[in-house]
């Protein structure tokens, strides 16, 4: 095989098959996708699905804890976790630029299969173009992936008094991105949080009664997310600033760089809209996880200001905290 | 709203949200997509589903017959269409660079709308991103799709004798576009085939039982498929040159360019393999639609050289057709 992405590779003939074989069905190899028809076929039951989508052009494709296929993979399976759906399959398609390296190729493909393999997902279709050189940023890959929902979970009304439940510290996958698109030389140990949040939305399965919204906070991090749900709930947000989870380190960072961790995205994450008298069991059923230490309790939905999400820091000073209105890192995903 | 798409209209905040609600929700007006959470929510019978993918590049945007949008919708309805499904429900990923202007932007979507509409297929999960100027050539889109197989149809063992329709002339297509991007100054009343195949494929489903395979021949053409087809089969297939609809303007320009229309892609057009009893009345039944007025008989499987695919000419001349080596256009597509 040549050691570079051709035109050809695109032309759907002979070189595209190879690549098919010798890469995709390598890594991705599941019945359903080899059985090279043009749609995967796929037995269903009576029921709700989820079904979602996600481009990644992240810049740049390999980053401390990851890489733009562990996103591909993770920020889809992620979408149809938080819906409160099981992962099942799939699609993905590669946007190539002509000359991408097919060694990195492999690298990107074989840590989607991994990845698919930690969320027990297949990728069951699949397709490919290559665009000549200068026509795209080296590689674009969109996930689409089908789920079914369980436990008829679904989105509840939010109430004042709800409590919002974060799983971890946020704004590590912002700002790993910024580190390394910037080349910033700081000694850091900053790796992004991009993984799959399966493991912690299974494990408060048991308590989809009392969950009334579980979203990922990716582009426009926490705060974005906050105000999406603050404005669907028609009410105000009062989040405890002391506990709010960001490492010592990313806050720094920020500081140093003049951003802000709170509208950093993360990758695998999960912000939990809770009934208040089950918050704090959810909280250590999600402590519980390796992947969920830092989880924490950070705030509840409030009457006070009608759709305002605000900070409060320990000596009582208030700031409220915008949707994105401008200030951005592009490609962060 | 701004007259092109900037960086902020990717971050995931107030730029991308008034993106999102003037231009796609505008279009693509339905109450699964329009709820604004993390995954569409589909509520499905048990039985087989079809789900698959495609991307689009294609070069130029806008082409005589159709546009990229046309095309993203079509293409994957019709993946889905050839499985033997009904398509139901569609995703969309945009992949735009900055600058692009949002009035072309606004004419793709109304046109993916109004081919959504079309075919009774709806686009109920999105996502846009926005790549930095030269990290992109203006838009792409990808599209996955999902849908319910339909009677029971599946792909069948091809034996010796069963016979190959194509639905109407080929070439169509991929003339059309060679002519736009290298700006041929013929006068030509040439267009795209760009059409969905549902209405071709529902036409003949009462022959189901009989149908052994359908294929949309895109990406290398009736040439490309029928080796496919050929090589799953493990049959040679013999064709009828006289028989394979090719317009006279479509074989003029090829000719012309040194390009064989057998390798052109088409994407309207369906290839059907059928038991040589009932071919007649599906060809009859086919050439009832006004999209299939040129469907044709166009060769049967053979023994006599396994998984070769040749043309015989009215002198009985033969040529092999090869899966395509090299030869191409790219970004057809």
């Amino acid at each position: 095989m040549n050691e570079t992405i051709e035109l050809i590779h695109g032309d759907g003939g002979k070189y595209t098959s190879e690549l098919i074989k010798g890469i995709f069905y390598k890594h991705f190899n599941n019945s359903i996708l080899t059985s090279g028809i043009d749609s995967a076929l796929l037995t269903v039951d009576t029921g709700k699905m989820a079904f979602t989508t996600d481009s990644f052009v992240v810049k740049p494709l390999f980053f401390s804890g990851g890489n733009i296929g562990k996103l591909a993979v993770c920020g889809t399976v992620n979408d149809l976790a938080v819906s409160g759906a099981k992962p099942l399959y799939l699609s993905a398609g590669f946007i190539i630029e002509e000359g991408f390296s097919i060694e990195i190729l492999d690298l990107i493909v074989e840590e989607m299969a991994k990845q698919c393999k930690l969320s027990g997902v297949k990728i069951v279709t699949g397709d490919t173009k290559v665009v000549e050189k200068g026509s795209a940023d080296r590689i674009f890959i969109n996930t689409a992936g089908v789920g079914v929902i369980q436990n008829n979970y679904e989105m509840k009304k939010i109430e004042a008094g709800d409590k919002i439940i974060v799983s971890g510290d946020v704004g590590n996958h912002g700002t790993a991105i910024t580190l390394e698109r910037y080349n910033i030389d700081v000694k850091s140990h900053i790796k992004s949080d991009c993984a799959s949040v399966c493991p912690i939305v299974e494990a408060i399965k048991e308590y989809y009664p009392c969950i009334k919204v579980m979203k990922d906070p990716t582009r426009g991090g926490l705060a974005e997310i906050l105000n999406e749900i603050s404005d669907i709930a028609k009410l105000g947000i009062r989040l405890v600033e002391k506990n709010i989870p960001v490492l010592r380190e990313v806050k720094g960072i920020n500081k140093m760089l003049g951003l802000d961790p709170l509208y950093m995205a993360c990758e695998g994450r999960v912000v939990i809209v809770v009934k208040s008298e089950v918050a704090e069991e959810v909280l250590h059923k999600l402590q519980s996880l390796k992947q969920c230490q830092n989880a924490s309790i950070i705030g509840s939905f409030t009457e006070d200001l009608e759709q305002i999400v605000y900070i409060e820091n320990s000596f009582g000073g208030k700031r409220i905290l915008n949707t994105l209105d401008g200030e951005m890192l592009p490609r962060i995903c």
